[in-house]
Protein backbone atom coordinates (compact mmCIF):
# COMPACT_ATOMS: atom_id res chain seq x y z
CA UNK A 1 0.00 0.00 0.00
CA UNK A 2 0.89 3.38 -0.61
CA UNK A 3 1.10 5.74 2.30
CA UNK A 4 3.47 8.16 4.29
CA UNK A 5 6.62 6.33 6.31
CA UNK A 6 8.37 8.63 7.18
CA UNK A 7 8.13 9.69 11.01
CA UNK A 8 9.36 13.21 10.96
CA UNK A 9 6.78 14.14 8.04
CA UNK A 10 3.95 12.60 9.04
CA UNK A 11 4.28 14.71 12.39
CA UNK A 12 4.74 17.83 10.06
CA UNK A 13 1.84 17.21 8.08
CA UNK A 14 -0.61 16.09 10.99
CA UNK A 15 0.73 19.90 12.50
CA UNK A 16 0.34 21.63 9.36
CA UNK A 17 -3.35 20.33 9.08
CA UNK A 18 -3.97 21.43 12.61
CA UNK A 19 -3.00 24.74 12.65
CA UNK A 20 -4.86 25.03 8.85
CA UNK A 21 -8.16 23.79 10.35
CA UNK A 22 -8.12 24.39 14.32
CA UNK A 23 -9.21 28.08 15.48
CA UNK A 24 -6.38 28.98 17.92
CA UNK A 25 -7.10 32.92 18.25
CA UNK A 26 -7.70 32.36 21.82
CA UNK A 27 -4.54 31.25 22.51
CA UNK A 28 -0.96 32.77 23.10
CA UNK A 29 1.78 31.14 20.49
CA UNK A 30 3.18 29.19 23.99
CA UNK A 31 -0.20 27.75 24.96
CA UNK A 32 -0.97 27.24 21.08
CA UNK A 33 1.32 25.11 20.61
CA UNK A 34 0.23 22.68 23.59
CA UNK A 35 -3.31 22.72 22.01
CA UNK A 36 -2.15 21.81 18.71
CA UNK A 37 -0.40 18.66 20.37
CA UNK A 38 -3.94 17.99 22.45
CA UNK A 39 -5.32 17.82 19.18
CA UNK A 40 -3.10 15.86 17.55
CA UNK A 41 -3.63 12.94 20.27
CA UNK A 42 -7.22 12.66 19.53
CA UNK A 43 -7.66 13.79 16.15
CA UNK A 44 -9.96 16.34 16.75
CA UNK A 45 -9.83 20.17 15.48
CA UNK A 46 -12.59 21.02 17.77
CA UNK A 47 -11.36 20.56 20.39
CA UNK A 48 -9.55 23.92 20.48
CA UNK A 49 -12.60 25.48 21.13
CA UNK A 50 -13.39 23.51 24.59
CA UNK A 51 -9.73 24.27 25.92
CA UNK A 52 -9.83 26.71 28.78
CA UNK A 53 -5.82 27.73 30.36
CA UNK A 54 -4.89 30.39 32.33
CA UNK A 55 -2.14 32.74 30.40
CA UNK A 56 0.37 31.42 32.83
CA UNK A 57 -0.29 27.60 33.08
CA UNK A 58 1.65 26.36 30.40
CA UNK A 59 4.76 29.23 30.80
CA UNK A 60 4.91 27.79 35.16
CA UNK A 61 4.66 24.07 34.23
CA UNK A 62 7.25 24.72 31.59
CA UNK A 63 9.33 25.96 34.22
CA UNK A 64 8.67 23.94 36.56
CA UNK A 65 9.44 20.90 34.84
CA UNK A 66 13.00 22.91 33.95
CA UNK A 67 13.42 23.08 37.68
CA UNK A 68 12.80 19.19 37.88
CA UNK A 69 9.57 19.21 39.48
CA UNK A 70 7.84 15.65 39.04
CA UNK A 71 4.91 15.23 36.73
CA UNK A 72 1.65 13.69 39.06
CA UNK A 73 -0.65 11.35 37.32
CA UNK A 74 -3.47 9.86 38.17
CA UNK A 75 -3.54 6.72 36.29
CA UNK A 76 -0.66 4.77 34.61
CA UNK A 77 -1.81 5.35 31.25
CA UNK A 78 -1.10 9.08 31.43
CA UNK A 79 2.33 8.02 33.05
CA UNK A 80 2.88 5.71 30.10
CA UNK A 81 1.69 8.03 27.49
CA UNK A 82 4.76 10.90 28.56
CA UNK A 83 7.62 10.32 26.59
CA UNK A 84 10.58 10.38 28.85
CA UNK A 85 12.78 12.35 26.25
CA UNK A 86 11.29 15.28 26.19
CA UNK A 87 11.09 15.71 30.05
CA UNK A 88 14.56 18.75 30.42
CA UNK A 89 15.47 17.23 33.58
CA UNK A 90 14.83 13.18 33.65
CA UNK A 91 11.59 14.48 35.94
CA UNK A 92 10.19 11.66 37.69
CA UNK A 93 6.80 10.65 36.49
CA UNK A 94 4.60 9.50 40.09
CA UNK A 95 1.29 7.67 39.59
CA UNK A 96 0.31 6.73 42.96
CA UNK A 97 -2.02 4.50 42.12
CA UNK A 98 -1.02 1.33 42.59
CA UNK A 99 0.08 1.77 46.16
CA UNK A 100 -0.72 -0.68 48.40
CA UNK A 101 -1.53 1.90 50.89
CA UNK A 102 -4.76 2.90 48.13
CA UNK A 103 -7.57 0.38 48.77
CA UNK A 104 -7.48 0.88 52.32
CA UNK A 105 -7.06 4.49 52.21
CA UNK A 106 -10.04 4.55 49.87
CA UNK A 107 -12.77 2.58 52.30
CA UNK A 108 -11.74 5.07 54.83
CA UNK A 109 -12.00 8.14 53.38
CA UNK A 110 -15.48 6.78 51.50
CA UNK A 111 -14.07 7.50 47.73
CA UNK A 112 -12.27 5.93 45.13
CA UNK A 113 -9.33 4.55 44.65
CA UNK A 114 -7.84 7.52 42.25
CA UNK A 115 -8.77 9.82 44.40
CA UNK A 116 -7.26 8.15 47.19
CA UNK A 117 -4.37 7.80 45.59
CA UNK A 118 -3.80 11.85 45.21
CA UNK A 119 -3.11 12.09 48.82
CA UNK A 120 -0.11 9.51 48.65
CA UNK A 121 1.19 12.65 46.12
CA UNK A 122 2.03 14.52 49.77
CA UNK A 123 4.61 17.32 49.85
CA UNK A 124 5.46 16.50 46.34
CA UNK A 125 2.68 18.33 45.01
CA UNK A 126 4.47 21.43 45.69
CA UNK A 127 5.31 23.33 42.66
CA UNK A 128 4.80 20.01 40.76
CA UNK A 129 3.19 19.76 37.27
CA UNK A 130 -0.60 17.71 38.39
CA UNK A 131 -1.75 15.44 35.31
CA UNK A 132 -5.26 13.86 35.61
CA UNK A 133 -6.56 12.28 32.22
CA UNK A 134 -9.06 9.49 33.97
CA UNK A 135 -11.01 10.48 37.28
CA UNK A 136 -13.82 13.28 37.90
CA UNK A 137 -13.01 12.53 41.25
CA UNK A 138 -9.08 12.66 41.51
CA UNK A 139 -9.74 16.16 40.86
CA UNK A 140 -12.82 17.10 42.67
CA UNK A 141 -10.33 15.04 45.68
CA UNK A 142 -7.76 17.10 44.48
CA UNK A 143 -9.42 20.80 44.88
CA UNK A 144 -10.79 19.59 48.27
CA UNK A 145 -7.25 18.70 49.47
CA UNK A 146 -5.36 21.40 48.39
CA UNK A 147 -7.69 23.18 51.13
CA UNK A 148 -5.91 20.86 53.69
CA UNK A 149 -2.33 21.40 52.93
CA UNK A 150 0.02 24.03 52.12
CA UNK A 151 1.54 22.82 49.14
CA UNK A 152 0.39 24.25 45.82
CA UNK A 153 0.89 23.18 42.16
CA UNK A 154 3.32 24.36 39.27
CA UNK A 155 0.11 24.00 37.55
CA UNK A 156 -2.87 21.77 36.91
CA UNK A 157 -3.47 19.95 33.83
CA UNK A 158 -6.91 18.72 34.52
CA UNK A 159 -8.75 16.36 31.58
CA UNK A 160 -10.57 13.66 32.76
CA UNK A 161 -13.20 11.95 30.46
CA UNK A 162 -16.46 11.11 31.22
CA UNK A 163 -20.50 11.19 31.87
CA UNK A 164 -20.56 11.35 35.70
CA UNK A 165 -18.81 14.38 36.68
CA UNK A 166 -15.95 15.47 34.52
CA UNK A 167 -17.63 18.39 32.77
CA UNK A 168 -18.26 19.38 36.87
CA UNK A 169 -14.71 18.57 38.15
CA UNK A 170 -13.45 20.43 35.18
CA UNK A 171 -15.70 23.48 36.01
CA UNK A 172 -14.62 23.72 39.83
CA UNK A 173 -11.11 23.59 38.41
CA UNK A 174 -11.82 26.57 36.03
CA UNK A 175 -13.49 28.14 38.98
CA UNK A 176 -11.01 27.52 41.81
CA UNK A 177 -10.35 30.54 44.14
CA UNK A 178 -7.00 29.18 45.34
CA UNK A 179 -5.49 30.46 42.55
CA UNK A 180 -4.40 27.65 40.80
CA UNK A 181 -2.94 27.52 36.82
CA UNK A 182 -4.78 25.29 34.57
CA UNK A 183 -5.84 23.64 31.40
CA UNK A 184 -8.68 21.99 30.96
CA UNK A 185 -11.07 20.34 28.33
CA UNK A 186 -14.38 21.63 29.24
CA UNK A 187 -17.33 19.05 28.70
CA UNK A 188 -17.29 15.31 28.49
CA UNK A 189 -13.91 15.15 26.66
CA UNK A 190 -10.26 14.49 27.48
CA UNK A 191 -8.58 11.56 28.42
CA UNK A 192 -4.74 9.99 29.30
CA UNK A 193 -4.25 10.52 26.06
CA UNK A 194 -5.16 14.39 25.34
CA UNK A 195 -3.53 15.21 29.09
CA UNK A 196 -0.17 13.20 28.26
CA UNK A 197 -0.02 15.05 25.02
CA UNK A 198 -0.32 18.35 27.07
CA UNK A 199 2.58 17.43 29.18
CA UNK A 200 5.02 16.23 26.27
CA UNK A 201 4.10 19.71 24.69
CA UNK A 202 4.96 21.37 27.18
CA UNK A 203 7.85 19.55 28.05
CA UNK A 204 9.80 20.86 24.92
CA UNK A 205 9.32 23.27 22.46
CA UNK A 206 10.31 20.88 19.66
CA UNK A 207 7.32 20.61 17.62
CA UNK B 1 -17.31 19.64 47.46
CA UNK B 2 -20.36 17.63 46.64
CA UNK B 3 -19.91 15.01 43.81
CA UNK B 4 -20.12 10.75 43.71
CA UNK B 5 -17.87 9.34 45.10
CA UNK B 6 -18.85 5.58 44.65
CA UNK B 7 -17.06 4.01 41.82
CA UNK B 8 -19.19 1.18 40.90
CA UNK B 9 -22.29 3.82 41.17
CA UNK B 10 -20.10 6.11 38.72
CA UNK B 11 -19.92 3.17 36.43
CA UNK B 12 -23.56 2.50 36.37
CA UNK B 13 -24.42 6.32 36.01
CA UNK B 14 -21.92 6.40 32.57
CA UNK B 15 -23.23 3.40 31.09
CA UNK B 16 -26.68 3.93 31.57
CA UNK B 17 -26.17 7.82 30.50
CA UNK B 18 -24.38 6.05 27.69
CA UNK B 19 -27.15 4.06 26.34
CA UNK B 20 -29.77 6.60 27.21
CA UNK B 21 -27.93 8.89 24.52
CA UNK B 22 -26.08 6.59 22.42
CA UNK B 23 -27.28 5.22 18.54
CA UNK B 24 -26.53 1.45 18.92
CA UNK B 25 -28.88 -0.10 17.08
CA UNK B 26 -26.57 -1.14 14.23
CA UNK B 27 -24.90 -3.43 16.59
CA UNK B 28 -26.06 -6.36 17.87
CA UNK B 29 -25.70 -6.63 21.90
CA UNK B 30 -22.33 -8.53 22.54
CA UNK B 31 -20.70 -5.47 20.04
CA UNK B 32 -23.28 -2.98 21.21
CA UNK B 33 -21.49 -3.83 24.68
CA UNK B 34 -17.77 -2.95 23.65
CA UNK B 35 -19.20 0.33 21.85
CA UNK B 36 -20.36 1.39 25.23
CA UNK B 37 -17.25 1.06 26.63
CA UNK B 38 -15.56 2.92 23.62
CA UNK B 39 -17.56 5.81 24.40
CA UNK B 40 -17.03 5.68 28.05
CA UNK B 41 -13.28 5.90 27.16
CA UNK B 42 -13.57 9.02 25.08
CA UNK B 43 -16.68 10.88 26.35
CA UNK B 44 -18.44 11.05 22.97
CA UNK B 45 -21.79 9.53 22.81
CA UNK B 46 -21.50 9.75 18.69
CA UNK B 47 -18.59 8.06 18.34
CA UNK B 48 -21.69 4.93 17.99
CA UNK B 49 -21.87 6.53 14.02
CA UNK B 50 -18.53 5.96 13.62
CA UNK B 51 -17.60 2.21 14.59
CA UNK B 52 -17.71 -0.13 12.18
CA UNK B 53 -17.28 -4.26 13.33
CA UNK B 54 -17.66 -7.42 11.87
CA UNK B 55 -20.41 -9.52 13.42
CA UNK B 56 -18.01 -11.71 14.10
CA UNK B 57 -15.07 -9.64 15.26
CA UNK B 58 -15.76 -9.56 19.49
CA UNK B 59 -16.96 -13.15 19.60
CA UNK B 60 -14.35 -14.35 17.95
CA UNK B 61 -11.62 -12.03 20.05
CA UNK B 62 -14.05 -13.48 23.07
CA UNK B 63 -12.58 -16.77 22.36
CA UNK B 64 -9.22 -16.23 21.68
CA UNK B 65 -8.41 -14.32 24.53
CA UNK B 66 -10.56 -17.50 26.70
CA UNK B 67 -8.07 -19.58 24.62
CA UNK B 68 -5.28 -17.80 26.21
CA UNK B 69 -4.42 -15.51 23.04
CA UNK B 70 -2.23 -13.06 23.68
CA UNK B 71 -3.28 -9.01 22.65
CA UNK B 72 -0.31 -7.52 20.28
CA UNK B 73 -0.56 -3.48 20.83
CA UNK B 74 1.20 -0.85 18.37
CA UNK B 75 1.72 1.50 21.31
CA UNK B 76 2.54 1.12 25.36
CA UNK B 77 -0.20 3.55 26.34
CA UNK B 78 -2.66 0.87 24.88
CA UNK B 79 -0.72 -1.91 26.55
CA UNK B 80 -1.02 0.15 30.01
CA UNK B 81 -4.84 1.25 29.06
CA UNK B 82 -5.41 -3.08 29.49
CA UNK B 83 -6.78 -3.92 32.85
CA UNK B 84 -5.01 -6.94 33.84
CA UNK B 85 -7.78 -8.62 36.06
CA UNK B 86 -10.62 -8.54 33.49
CA UNK B 87 -7.98 -10.69 31.07
CA UNK B 88 -9.57 -14.30 31.16
CA UNK B 89 -6.54 -16.37 31.20
CA UNK B 90 -3.22 -14.16 31.99
CA UNK B 91 -3.01 -13.01 28.81
CA UNK B 92 0.36 -11.88 27.42
CA UNK B 93 0.21 -8.29 26.57
CA UNK B 94 2.67 -7.64 24.00
CA UNK B 95 4.44 -4.35 22.98
CA UNK B 96 7.40 -4.84 20.55
CA UNK B 97 8.08 -0.88 20.15
CA UNK B 98 11.14 -0.46 23.30
CA UNK B 99 12.71 -4.08 21.60
CA UNK B 100 16.42 -2.68 20.61
CA UNK B 101 16.20 -4.30 17.07
CA UNK B 102 13.38 -1.51 16.37
CA UNK B 103 15.30 1.63 15.29
CA UNK B 104 17.52 -0.59 12.31
CA UNK B 105 14.36 -2.54 11.43
CA UNK B 106 13.00 0.50 10.72
CA UNK B 107 15.82 2.53 8.71
CA UNK B 108 16.07 -1.26 6.61
CA UNK B 109 12.24 -1.05 6.50
CA UNK B 110 12.36 2.81 5.89
CA UNK B 111 9.55 2.98 7.88
CA UNK B 112 8.13 4.43 10.90
CA UNK B 113 9.37 2.11 14.58
CA UNK B 114 5.97 1.78 14.81
CA UNK B 115 5.28 -0.13 11.73
CA UNK B 116 8.62 -2.04 12.18
CA UNK B 117 7.98 -3.34 15.40
CA UNK B 118 4.59 -5.13 14.09
CA UNK B 119 7.84 -7.44 12.53
CA UNK B 120 8.91 -8.45 15.93
CA UNK B 121 5.17 -9.56 16.69
CA UNK B 122 6.21 -12.70 14.51
CA UNK B 123 4.29 -16.16 14.77
CA UNK B 124 2.69 -14.44 17.99
CA UNK B 125 0.11 -13.21 15.49
CA UNK B 126 -1.80 -16.27 14.99
CA UNK B 127 -4.50 -16.08 16.48
CA UNK B 128 -4.16 -13.09 18.46
CA UNK B 129 -6.11 -10.08 19.09
CA UNK B 130 -4.16 -7.12 17.41
CA UNK B 131 -5.01 -3.75 19.77
CA UNK B 132 -3.56 -0.57 17.46
CA UNK B 133 -4.56 2.94 19.13
CA UNK B 134 -1.60 5.03 17.93
CA UNK B 135 -0.10 4.76 14.18
CA UNK B 136 -1.68 4.29 11.26
CA UNK B 137 1.93 3.30 9.74
CA UNK B 138 1.49 0.55 12.37
CA UNK B 139 -1.92 -0.89 10.59
CA UNK B 140 -1.07 0.03 7.04
CA UNK B 141 2.42 -2.60 7.69
CA UNK B 142 0.44 -5.00 8.95
CA UNK B 143 -2.18 -5.44 6.03
CA UNK B 144 1.00 -5.37 3.94
CA UNK B 145 2.79 -7.62 6.56
CA UNK B 146 -0.18 -10.28 6.35
CA UNK B 147 0.03 -11.02 2.72
CA UNK B 148 3.44 -12.45 3.27
CA UNK B 149 2.96 -14.37 6.45
CA UNK B 150 0.97 -17.71 6.80
CA UNK B 151 -0.64 -16.36 10.11
CA UNK B 152 -4.15 -14.85 10.80
CA UNK B 153 -4.86 -12.59 14.04
CA UNK B 154 -8.69 -13.98 15.20
CA UNK B 155 -9.58 -9.81 15.12
CA UNK B 156 -7.44 -6.78 14.30
CA UNK B 157 -8.82 -3.76 16.62
CA UNK B 158 -7.55 -1.01 14.44
CA UNK B 159 -8.57 2.34 15.86
CA UNK B 160 -5.64 4.36 15.33
CA UNK B 161 -6.06 8.70 15.81
CA UNK B 162 -4.76 11.67 13.26
CA UNK B 163 -4.70 13.00 10.62
CA UNK B 164 -2.30 11.59 8.29
CA UNK B 165 -3.14 8.32 7.04
CA UNK B 166 -6.08 7.49 10.44
CA UNK B 167 -8.75 7.45 8.22
CA UNK B 168 -7.29 5.69 5.08
CA UNK B 169 -5.23 2.80 7.43
CA UNK B 170 -8.66 1.97 9.08
CA UNK B 171 -10.72 2.16 5.66
CA UNK B 172 -8.24 -0.26 4.20
CA UNK B 173 -8.87 -2.66 7.11
CA UNK B 174 -12.38 -2.12 6.52
CA UNK B 175 -11.98 -2.74 2.46
CA UNK B 176 -9.26 -5.86 3.56
CA UNK B 177 -9.66 -9.08 1.11
CA UNK B 178 -7.50 -11.06 4.12
CA UNK B 179 -11.33 -11.78 5.81
CA UNK B 180 -10.10 -9.88 8.94
CA UNK B 181 -12.64 -9.99 11.17
CA UNK B 182 -12.44 -6.07 12.48
CA UNK B 183 -13.53 -2.90 14.73
CA UNK B 184 -12.53 0.05 13.69
CA UNK B 185 -13.52 3.95 14.22
CA UNK B 186 -14.02 5.59 10.92
CA UNK B 187 -12.76 9.21 9.83
CA UNK B 188 -9.94 10.81 12.77
CA UNK B 189 -11.03 9.93 16.03
CA UNK B 190 -9.09 7.18 17.92
CA UNK B 191 -6.53 6.08 20.25
CA UNK B 192 -4.60 3.98 22.89
CA UNK B 193 -7.94 5.26 25.57
CA UNK B 194 -10.63 4.08 22.86
CA UNK B 195 -8.89 0.57 21.53
CA UNK B 196 -7.85 -0.30 25.08
CA UNK B 197 -11.31 0.04 25.81
CA UNK B 198 -12.69 -1.91 23.28
CA UNK B 199 -10.22 -4.92 25.11
CA UNK B 200 -11.18 -4.60 28.14
CA UNK B 201 -15.02 -4.84 26.71
CA UNK B 202 -14.04 -7.92 24.48
CA UNK B 203 -12.15 -9.96 27.66
CA UNK B 204 -14.73 -9.91 30.04
CA UNK B 205 -18.94 -9.27 29.69
CA UNK B 206 -18.61 -7.53 33.58
CA UNK B 207 -20.19 -4.29 32.52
Amino acid sequence: MDYEKDGAEIYRQSFATIRAEADLAAFDPVTAQVVVRMIHACGMVDLAGDVVATPQAVPRARAALRAGAPVLCDAQMVASGITRARLPRDNDVVCTLSDPRVPDLARRLGTTRTAAAVELWGERLDGAVVAIGNAPTALFHLLDHLRTVPWRPAAVLGIPVGFIGAAESKQALVDNDLGLEHVVVRGRRGGSAIVAAAVNATASEVE
